[in-house]
């Protein structure tokens, strides 16, 4: 598929919207509508060693617009022009939960929903946590809980986690590297 | 946080995005930006009872113009108007992977980016599948594969699969299907 053309129909705070005319990969032409994101990052914070019995990890219980109510959350927030996705993992760890990490290891890249949006959102664990002073967006609405993994087990299986980026962090974490 | 007022920005063919005036929990007001979405199924269809040994499931290699080249998906769709979301899973999983099942098993619904859009995909599994004509749109560029359950944990943990949804869909099978 090759971009022919861009026209930006919204540039706004937090997003971009652009509608693409592209050649699709049999030759026609089509329009499609492209949000425009910086990237992102988010990140695990276990307060125990991730090999502990139920080790605790902390969640932000954040509100969200968008749900019209609180969601179960890791922290995340957006890249900073030029800013490397691990150190926007340790400042939004710092800024939202109040925590600095010895140890940050990366995950995997996600797209959040890549039929609509270039949004990628790069996933850490981190270890070796120290309090900090938090500092927050004056739009930013959130508690720090400590949960036990195996109440964060639990919350997955029942559907009391919807945010897909935190679903697919803690069970990525679940799959590889607790099962290692 | 309660609404106070919608502006429409942007009507498009798969999104519309909206400037939402909002009034916060501190009783400040602020502006947010939402991309509404009539939301989403998506499957997981096994090939093979998913306690047999190293399982098939079906995969889709397909065109992402966010991702400027294939990604790994499972079968996925918008709502039409008035669908429910597990007929919605089996209409895609029809039209874009060739196949009815007999059983379709849901899982959890997940927000995909709640930060700046309200799109929910209800994930679902599909089980006791036979083969019926595909029928895609005619932008919708995509292969359907066979693949191994084995493989398919190989995929995500070196980070071939990028589709948060896809990524949740199968990990949820892995942590709370497989292993029960």
């Amino acid at each position: 598929m090759t971009r022919i053309t861009t026209e930006r129909k919204y540039s706004g705070r937090i997003i971009d919207l652009d509608v693409d005319t592209v050649k699709f990969p049999d030759g026609s032409i089509g329009h499609l509508e492209m949000i425009r994101h910086p990237g992102a990052a988010a990140v695990v914070p276990f307060l125990d060693p991730h090999d502990a019995p139920d080790p605790r990890v902390l969640m932000l219980r954040q509100f969200r617009h968008a749900a019209d109510g609180y969601l179960w959350e890791i922290p995340a927030g957006r890249l900073e022009p030029g800013e490397a996705p691990e150190s926007c993992a340790r400042r939004e760890l710092r800024e939202e939960a109040g925590m600095t990490a010895g140890r940050v290891i990366p995950l995997v890249p996600i797209l959040t929903t890549p039929g609509f949006t270039d949004e990628l959102i790069h996933l850490f664990v981190a270890h070796n946590l120290s309090s900090v002073p938090t500092a927050r967006e004056p739009d930013e609405f959130m508690e720090v809980h400590e949960v036990h993994w195996s109440e964060v087990g639990r919350r997955i299986r029942q559907g009391q986690v919807r945010d897909a980026k935190t679903l697919v962090a803690l069970m990525f974490v679940q799959c590889f590297l607790l099962k290692a």
